[in-house]
């Protein structure tokens, strides 16, 4: 290390909303748990395919759980990853310590964490505040990496991006996507410098990420820019109420990147620390269709608080109330059935060194 | 591990005040400031004495600072130890990754200390959430340990201490004295196991902690039993006004034991693991009479999450305008000069296993 400090002024700030309230990413995270027992099986499997468990070396095994939020999904990944572990270790290994980490930015409501982790656990718990884009963890410490449904966040909005009668890259014009795709590049280096070095030797990784097909950037091409669309929408209607300028409308951009199966593997090709051991596309639960309610509360506790952040507290329950509206009268304005987006399992190895 | 689970149920739920408000600990904490302060010197003199530094099996060194409330005494410690580490470094060796754990109990504001951390600094940040009573981190994996004023925090009130008149040990009769001493004792054992399992053969501990000489107890021998007999003479007359029960006062007890030095080193040594390297009484800053403001907003800092847990919101407020007024009318009530509280500083060395 000598010289070098870590400095996290530049940390990103966006978090989800914190405590269990009912508007509350504890409360509001069915779909990713959703996701995250579908890759149950296939991680359990490549772990125990992959893992070089030397016990000796392994006394204690070190978990992270990379943009964990406030649990309790992040509880239900350690637990799976731990029987995987001591399925592979033999009768006659001493079954190592699991040390876990839960990280998530500064911001992120840890003291809610701590008090959903659950009582009784095979594991020790610890929390690494900071942003994924940066280093966390010594070098050479961690065993398995962890990160659902948390690497579209940029850690930025992409600078001087102009975006207007939108909020998002998609459905935008190509100045715009290659703005966004530029960040996410750039995230995606910095993550996987970070996690490469903290990575032991053969470390394994299990990344599940939201990702579009090669080409497909169209809102209409997706849940999710549907979605966005329609939160667009409610905004630039509230401008025309005169409760919020057009100008900070325009202003506002969604930080969140989906990018393609070609452009991820180019990313972990050009990092060069890992190999990928596996790339499953694991399909995409939102297509069956989630009650208006569902979908507008599921935003709101990923959304709420970037909203909060640019246009004041008073708006947020305005917005989403006119979003659920929109929704409730229009049933079909969403249209689940030719929807792009897929989840992505990969399974990473790091490189020896 | 194998079958061992870490269960934190029984976890100790005391607490500072947290945030960073008027009456938060991070405001009210100059005079554990104070003491480290004053054993910065004698910490870096007995680091660089006692640190068998091989910079082949430390790549990453790791330091846990125990019961480090919110800060921002916590990080002024940790700058010391890693400035101790840095000197007993030759210019040969590579400087060490540091990895630093704050740890308090799950009800500590840890969002807070996350906060506070200095942005710009020489280390890894980690928090390990949970009592200092029990296992927090693996096995052999701790290179110094740092506790400054909060051994003195039992882990719960003894049982069946029938107390009435009083809310603490000092100056009640010898059943209570000993009820609380059983207490201190079950908890420095669990301590002293906790942190005999978790340091690295050779590790150190620094601990700071508040005692009295072998037996004074009373009241009067010192300016926390002095205070803590006006605290209670303020909820008595708070019963009176028949603003609380009697019995709910009668039933209170402030969950604090100041050892003596021949306690302290008995109970060292009956857990074995450790050799006293050095113990110095750094005397009591306390005696320098602070003003009486400063001496509530201290206390409440400290006791006013107890008060609140036991009597209920609204009368923590009252309680502690109360005493000040007490201490404003009387400023002799407390007497500073012919205490018997001292903090002793204790170097300890776990012993190679």
């Amino acid at each position: 290390m000598g010289e070098e400090s870590f400095n996290t002024a530049a940390s990103s700030k966006h978090h989800m909303i914190g405590g269990d309230g009912p508007n509350s990413y504890a409360r509001n995270s069915a779909y990713q748990k959703e996701l995250l027992v579908s890759a149950e099986g296939l991680m359990q499997e490549l772990i125990w395919k992959h893992l070089n468990f030397d016990p000796e070396k392994m006394k204690t095994f070190r978990i992270a759980d990379f943009g964990c939020s406030v649990g309790p999904n992040a509880f239900l990944v350690v637990e799976n990853i731990i029987a995987a572990v001591e399925k592979r270790c033999k009768p006659e290994d001493e079954v190592p310590e699991f040390h876990v980490f839960f990280n998530d930015v500064i911001s992120n409501d840890f003291n809610t964490l701590f008090k959903l982790v659950p009582a009784s656990r095979k594991y020790l718990v610890a929390a690494a505040p900071g942003s994924f884009h940066s280093r966390l963890f010594p070098k050479g410490t961690i065993h398995i990496a962890h990160c659902s449904t948390a690497l579209h966040w940029l850690s930025r909005v992409p600078e001087k991006v102009c975006n207007r009668g939108r909020i998002h890259y998609s459905g935008a014009g190509k100045e715009v996507i290659k703005a966004y795709s530029c960040q996410y590049e750039r995230d995606m280096e910095a993550f996987l410098r970070a996690r490469g070095d903290e990575l032991v030797s053969g470390g394994l990784m299990v990344l599940l990420l939201i990702g579009f097909p090669d080409g497909y950037t169209l809102a209409s091409d997706s849940s999710i820019g549907q979605a966005f669309h329609i939160l667009g929408s409610c905004l630039y209607d509230m401008a025309k109420m005169g409760k919020i300028s057009e100008e900070d409308v325009d202003g506002f951009n969604l930080p969140f990147y989906y990018p393609s199966p070609t452009e991820l593997k180019a990313l972990i090709e050009a990092n060069g620390a890992f190999s990928v051991e596996r790339m499953v596309e694991l399909g995409a639960p939102m297509r069956r269709n989630p009650d208006a309610t569902t979908v507008v509360a599921h935003l709101r506790a990923v959304i709420g608080v970037l909203l909060q952040e640019h246009f004041g507290k008073e708006i947020v329950e305005e917005v989403f109330h006119l979003h659920l509206d929109k929704l409730l009268k229009k049933p079909n304005i969403v249209d689940h059935t030719h929807h792009k987006e897929t989840i992505y399992f990969l399974f990473l190895k790091r490189n020896s060194y």
